[in-house]
């Protein structure tokens, strides 16, 4: 059963805000095993909107309409979608009786325009609305179906777990549909096509499907089956995760889908009862912010420093002039003191340096803009290693922060694979 | 002119991410004055896309695509859009050398499958990506066009602005006679509906138009005109924008593009040749990594501080005992203790303190989530200042940061407006 997402109002034309109902509806029917081919936005205008209705009927079976449900002028879904099956508006006195009690519940008047809402075209089902005034319905046509919810979040997502998801399971079920169901191997430190040069023969693959998806420092391997149940899929999915698994070995952070690179480190610190500080000179906080995005990180986070200066350089982290002027301050020798120095300072078991050419001047044909340089200290042995990155000041700072994240997780997992005494006491 | 944006990605479809790009391509095409009635998502399939294409080139002028350029073989945009024009792929040989650098430069070996991302329709116009591999392009077929954009932010945003915004000026420019001309009034420190309530009448006009832009901690008011040649159009721009600086007085950052906060309040200590420190508690680094962001930020920055823990506050801002059990972490005392620390540490002539409860844990009846304390220092005066923000934990972490900034420029401005000695010797 092929749905299609239409998402109504000028606002999201105009770029005023972002289609997060799109991405969230979208995500509600992957995992209900509808398949979804097309989403669309279009503004609050009649013919437009008739037009892509039309479309979205020739190509899907179900449209799931969001926005324009309310009482003004510009609201016009529900009129539009009535006109495209032929089924004129009447008043229906449940909706009337529900948006009064509504207005009446919260001390408010009514206005008349208000009343408009609860006009319903004929034989449409309406689906009670327990967060706004604009019902949501379900019309019918030759065994198409529309449906349309209100636009605000806090009234669609109610509405679709609590009526629609429950719908559309039952009329997925009658016409023996299929369940989706995903996992994703996250992977640092690798790029993507370097990734994907180790999983031709996976890319292959038609059920279950493994596609690769790229972000900074990180390649994300999707796996997704398609089966009569979610236990079957679940079941399908499972070899080749673990396949993934032993192919990329460590460098696969997590499986979860809510764990990001940041908290993979955070949980590895919480695991081994390491605290953590950072010293940074052109990422200028942009590992610690990270870190401290995720909550709970109070229990390891130590201190964060920025000594974006050789002075500061100097005063904070104890980097010996002698170290500055002989091999500079974007060097392998500075980023292990800054390291060291860190560690004494804040008496933290892990801390983490980074030291570099953020550009777009400073660069120089020995040391050109992108070269970076960390330091990781992990319980008495610092790591070195040097980095070249492109692109603008900003992307070559984000890559060294997720550079940063990756090393500082291999040097804590190298470090107790190669004690034999276990863990810190 | 009308444009549709066409973001491809079957990520998208499945709900994974939320369409980003479409907002923000929306948000500049407005802001160059084009018309779009449509956005579509649809998946990495060829048959699918090729449709969506041809329904797109039969309503819009323009097509912008954004997604899909990758090396791997899921990445079938040019190949469909080349396809749809009848427009043969070829090897562009400054596209691939462009490539082979960027691996090169990373000392990263390339993969065969890269150079695939080198193949260019006959005829199109080939723009550079600074910033990752795939080239944007241009095809024109019988006065229709499509433009070919990378997937990823990071890639999409700057191309988009450095090379297609020029374009599309110069295209609107040239095939209607007219030209658009736009000036941006910032505002720091006012929320949207403050800052509307203000120019109601200014929203009333026609030509030029005066349009918010919500940000965080910002509203910026788009001012466009449109007229014959580009000096009639900035004249009628210009008593607008001296009308809108009338309004909000010192509120107003900036009217230049490419001047962000962060970079007004860098200008503002170059100007007044101070340097400035910062310690953050819970914005964890984010507030330096703006500042940091600006190149040229040396010459001012000194030291940088992430004092999350009560410890680190007492160790690193020297912030009092008896402070911190009395007031707690979170109170105007402690802000103002460590913003005075912080200096006296430092030895900076500005600085300035975040300490608050970004969440989802913490908050309590009286000292909710949200509650934020900033302190800001400017030569031996210290005022502190106390926030309430909303929204989840990066939300709270981000307004926090943007409305620390507006506060170290008022304090700033402040200081010398009160000053009759002048500047800093």
């Amino acid at each position: 059963m092929v749905v299609e997402l239409i998402s109504v109002g000028t606002e999201l034309l105009l770029g005023n805000i972002v289609n997060t109902n799109a991405a969230w509806l979208a995500e509600k029917c992957a995992a209900l095993g509808l398949s979804c081919y097309y989403q669309t936005v279009v503004g609050d205008n009649r013919d437009r909107l008739a037009a892509t209705l039309r479309t979205g009927l020739e190509r899907s079976d179900i449209l799931i309409l969001s926005g324009g449900l309310g009482p003004t002028q510009d609201d016009l879904t529900k009129e539009t979608a009535a006109e495209v099956f032929g089924q004129p508006l009447g008043m229906d006195p449940h909706s009337l009786e529900r948006i009064e009690t509504f207005f009446a519940e919260k001390g408010l008047e009514m206005t008349e325009n208000n009343k408009k809402q609860a006009l319903v075209p004929q034989g449409a089902a309406v689906v009670d609305n327990d967060n706004g005034t604009a019902p949501g319905l379900i019309l019918t046509k030759d065994g198409k179906r529309m449906i349309l919810l209100p636009g605000p979040p806090n009234e669609l997502k109610p509405m679709f777990e609590g009526s629609i998801a429950p719908f559309l399971t039952k009329l997925t079920g009658k016409e023996e549909g299929a369940v989706i169901y995903s996992k994703t191997v996250k992977i640092c430190g690798q790029g993507e096509s370097s990734v994907e040069s180790r999983i031709t023969d996976l890319e292959q693959l038609s059920n279950p499907t493994v596609a690769p998806y790229a972000k900074i420092g990180e390649v994300h391997l999707r796996v997704t089956a398609r089966a009569a149940d979610e236990k079957e899929a679940r079941k399908m999915v499972k070899p080749v995760v673990k396949e993934l698994k032993a192919r990329f070995g460590s460098l696969v952070y997590t499986t979860e889908e809510d764990v990001t690179l940041e908290k993979s480190v955070v949980d590895l610190l919480l695991a081994n009862n390491l605290t953590v500080s950072t010293i940074e000179s052109c990422s200028g906080g942009l590992l610690a912010a990270r870190l401290i995005n995720i909550p709970g990180v109070s229990e390891v986070f130590k201190s964060g420093y920025i000594s974006y200066s050789n002075k500061a350089k100097r005063k904070i982290a104890g980097v010996k002039k002698s170290t500055l002027a002989k091999y500079g301050a974007v060097s392998s020798q500075t980023a292990g003191e800054m390291a060291r120095g860190a560690a004494l300072l804040s008496k933290a078991d892990v801390t983490l340096s980074i030291t570099g050419i953020a550009g777009p001047e400073g660069g120089t044909a020995e040391k050109p803009v992108g070269l970076v340089y960390m330091g990781c200290y992990v319980c008495g042995t610092t790591r070195v290693k040097e980095f070249r990155f492109s692109g603008n000041r900003a992307k070559i700072r984000e890559s060294a922060v997720s550079a940063a994240l990756t090393m500082m997780r291999q040097c804590i997992l190298e470090y107790y694979s190669e004690k034999t005494f276990g863990k810190k006491e």
